[in-house]
């Protein structure tokens, strides 16, 4: 995606929640990998959709996340679709690096099994050397 | 998945939300396909790693709701994975037939887009079909 998205029709179809969020699942397109599930406001729905860079809403430091921005691993938008409920967004995006702070591809890292927890990503870049020591 | 699973590593690692729920994205094991977003609480989560079949907690009807129950369109568990922060879940499934209630494959069916909003996915079956008319 290269042009900005008028986002007016994905507004009109959102239905954001008491806090003002809807959340927001980031897809790999063409691996189809889920790497995360996070949060947008009207404000970061307006910015990824003008920008074709994928920003957030981020819950714990109540302000707008453009993903990437500390650790350089940016996600650019490929296409971004709606529920039929209107409380979730599909991102299909092209992950650089790693989704996960953790240095991993994505988060969902952590199997639960027959055998107990199982580790199923590994660690491709420490954490220091995303954000610093 | 055959076997039931003990849940308490699972119930350890979850973080529950004031309303005592996770977020719980279902993806088409084999396909990769995302199919639908829903929730589950501490029961909800309990059932389907001893049953090996999906059952989330309708929050619109505060009850458990055990995916298939009223359509047949039932989601059988392949992996149970859980995200970095503890608070989404990644169920790989086998769905059977359509996961949106609309009738469609799965739930992210309008694609926001230079030209406007895009249908991408066609329903299959007809809600009556699925709901009784």
């Amino acid at each position: 995606m290269s042009a900005a998205i008028d986002p007016n029709a994905a507004l009109d179809l959102l239905k954001f929640d008491s806090d003002g969020l809807v959340a927001a699942i980031a897809q790999q397109h063409d691996s189809g990998e889920v790497l995360m599930m996070a949060w947008m406001n009207r404000d970061a729905v307006i910015e990824t959709l003008a920008t074709g860079q994928v920003c957030y809403w981020s819950r714990s430091r109540s302000r707008l996340w453009r993903k990437g921005e500390s650790s350089g691993q940016r996600q650019r938008l490929v296409d971004f679709r709606i529920d039929c409920d209107g409380d979730t967004i599909l991102l299909c995006v092209d992950q650089e690096g790693v989704a996960c702070h953790t240095g991993r591809r994505h988060c969902f890292y952590t199997a639960v099994r027959p055998e107990g927890l199982v580790e199923i990503a590994p660690v491709l870049v420490s954490p220091d050397q995303l954000y610093g020591a």
